[in-house]
């Protein structure tokens, strides 16, 4: 039978992401959510729905709360007493010492294990994604195996804390980065700076800052307070203007050296920044090879995917600028913005096109020896540029030593029939045939 | 005749990217330096040396000012007087109000031109990088064009501002994203956050935040200091610490409501956050799809292109962890780290092979109908995997409507010879001929 999940607040983003990860590994997963609409996104995750999650809480295996910050304590506190001896309780929010003391008054007899998984609802799949686990000493013995394998099997990395060590060390690695993001959005607002004129004064390295600062500002606001909610990033804050103080005083009064010393003193103690400014570099570069071979395109016949749709677009490149590019299809022309398409390989466009278009197919006669045999020749003539696939379909013995033999060969649906269906004549003329 | 360049602190690193960037393109430079090494510098990259700087920038077309910021209107006003009329006085620095003042106090008929390459002497070249011109209204005239040229014809981006705009920009720009991400690594050092440790708890988002924060903490905390000497980056630093305070003073209250008004309103006024956030999408894809086409590589033969040194190394993929990849090597086994190589595709590593090893040659002689093409023959072996080239050394009459033909075909290297002689062989009897 299914292990059987009810996901508290399962209609927010994350509860839907956890819903769909769930059934995707057989869990029989039902969602409940004070939100109007949760029945009928349960409806649409196909995922069950319960109106009164106290009355039913009694009949799940693990109960997964996925509600805000700021009312996860109390969720814990009303759910934990209707779950049944043995199931496992788990939220998933971005602090664990304040949910986990919550989670340890739950009745003995129910398992606990505090999660925090390090993305957000965008992550298409667990790959190269960090989970952590915070188990309780003597309640998660029984479950945590299995959680702990769910994770990896899908390419989870997955790491154990103690509560107090998860919420110190995201206080800098997500209270931190954020915050100081946000604080440079916010400041960006306050001094009127455009940010999209601003463009033109960039390098790469620049522009890749600024769209990680983007990509934090296009998040769900709520989520991002919530993390910044931990307790420990009080301390983190302080330090951090702090610092920003300390610096600017030192640039006000042009003291150069006490900048130079604090900037090298924090270079050693980042470590190998070699390693970072190297990995760095890659991404740059990865960056420019896309846009330069873009505008080496302009002219020739390239497959651009649609990294959202999933559509291929086919077609002369006939202009690239550095946001969008604008591909001719048969006289219609399509813009396309540069952050939403990858350029597919010939070979990728290729395959794309074997697939996807609809090819001719023509037959062609020949006279060759008997002792010719017509195998050797089908893969021959399945290596011309423009072929598809070519068959044997009819072989008959004309005369003494000679056998006409009958190819089907099919075209690629945007060559033309007559250029590709030459080009195997040819060959087949090469190689001593007469066409019949 | 050559355009004669003088570089004014040409030993410096940008000094000497300035130097080799401009022989490149045919100028005659020559450098001077008050480093005690400059001669040997000159010499090693092929420059001249000059020692008075003052006695023969009079024989110069152009002199280029590339000395450390707060030296730089010291060197332009005892440079300038030394100049002849029709030369052109350029410096480079990242600021440029108080270097353009500098200028325009050079005497009548020597032209300027303020210039701040956005690039640190790592880039590679001009690709995708922003030159800033500042010319100066009725001294700059004959002069910009050319040098406008010269960036751009190398692939630069090329942006005219008046100093007070660069400045301003700048400030923002550079000062505050400098300025942030050192703010992050001396908070990191003062709370003695262990980042090399910290990267078991990272997504890829932060990684690659943390990766570019290691990458301004690599750089020379000199030429960053000179850049926050930009006055204007006063306000800006203000800007931002009044903002931290702020975000800081509602994140202590819990007001999550003003923390998300900030946010937001931030957001709209960034602009299209929804392309930041897929243009960053899209290289942590390409960063999570590199890593994971190595760890699918284990066990199969792949080539590895070292970005530093540019040799490849091939050999079978032996282990993949998230910082090294083992490669054996007929039994011997390297340790690359992952920031260092580059993954060469399947394309990639055969023209390498086609290109370095030692092929095998050897010669196929085979009786064929008379009215076979040889020259159709050829193309179908070259087409064998295995085959480098093959061309026809001999033919010959046997008897009446058959011909001895001698093909030489080159085995790629690394295969068994014998083994693809016997395709070929194979394919020349499947087409009805006889090896002889």
């Amino acid at each position: 039978m299914c292990t059987k999940v009810l996901i508290v607040g399962g209609a927010g983003e994350m509860g839907q992401w956890f819903a769909r990860f769930l059934m995707r590994q057989n869990y029989a997963v039902s969602i409940t959510d004070i939100d109007p609409t949760a029945k009928e996104v349960a409806k649409k995750l196909g995922a069950g729905f319960v109106e009164d999650a106290s009355e039913t809480a009694v009949d799940f295996d693990i109960v997964l709360v996925s509600v805000p910050i700021d009312v996860t304590e109390e969720v814990i506190r009303s759910i934990a007493p209707q779950m049944r001896a043995g199931s496992l309780l788990m939220d998933i929010t971005s602090i664990k010492k304040g949910p986990m003391e919550a989670m340890k008054k739950a009745p003995k007899g129910i398992e606990l294990i505090g999660t925090h998984p390090m993305f957000g609802p965008m992550a298409p799949d667990l790959r190269r994604q960090t989970v952590i686990l915070v188990p309780v000493q003597g309640r998660s013995e029984h479950w945590l195996p299995n959680i702990r394998e769910l994770f990896e099997e899908n390419g989870a990395h997955v790491e154990i804390l103690t509560a107090e060590e998860h919420d110190q060390i995201m206080a800098i690695v997500q209270g931190l980065t954020h915050f100081a993001y946000i604080a440079i959005g916010v400041t960006l607002n306050t001094l009127n700076f455009e940010v999209r004129e601003s463009r033109r004064f960039m390098s790469p390295v620049y522009e890749i800052m600024v769209d990680f600062m983007g990509r934090i500002l296009a998040q769900n606001p709520h989520l991002y307070a919530m993390i910044q909610m931990n307790p420990e990033v009080k301390n983190v804050h302080n330090a951090f203007i702090a610092q920003c103080k300390d610096l600017a005083k030192d640039i006000e009064k042009g003291d150069v050296e006490r900048f130079v010393r604090s900037m090298r003193s924090a270079a050693a103690h980042f470590g190998d920044t070699e390693a970072a400014l190297k990995r760095s570099d890659k991404l740059i570069n990865v960056n420019i090879a896309e846009l330069d071979e873009l505008a080496q395109s302009v002219g020739i016949e390239r497959g651009l995917r649609h990294l959202y749709s999933g559509a291929v677009h086919v077609g002369i490149v006939e202009q690239v600028t550095p946001s969008h590019i604008i591909l001719k299809m048969r006289g219609r022309r399509t813009k396309l913005k540069i952050e939403n398409i990858q350029l597919l390989s010939t070979d990728e466009l290729l395959q794309w096109k074997i697939d996807n278009l609809r090819h001719h197919r023509r037959d062609i006669s020949v006279a060759l020896p008997e002792k010719v045999q017509p195998d050797v020749i089908v893969r021959i003539i399945s290596g011309i540029d423009g072929v598809v696939s070519a068959e044997e379909i009819d072989t008959y013995k004309i005369k003494k030593g000679c056998s006409s033999i009958t190819f089907r060969i099919v075209i690629l649906g945007d060559k033309k029939p007559k250029e590709v269906q030459g080009a195997v004549e040819e060959l087949l003329k090469g190689i001593g045939g007469e066409i019949r």
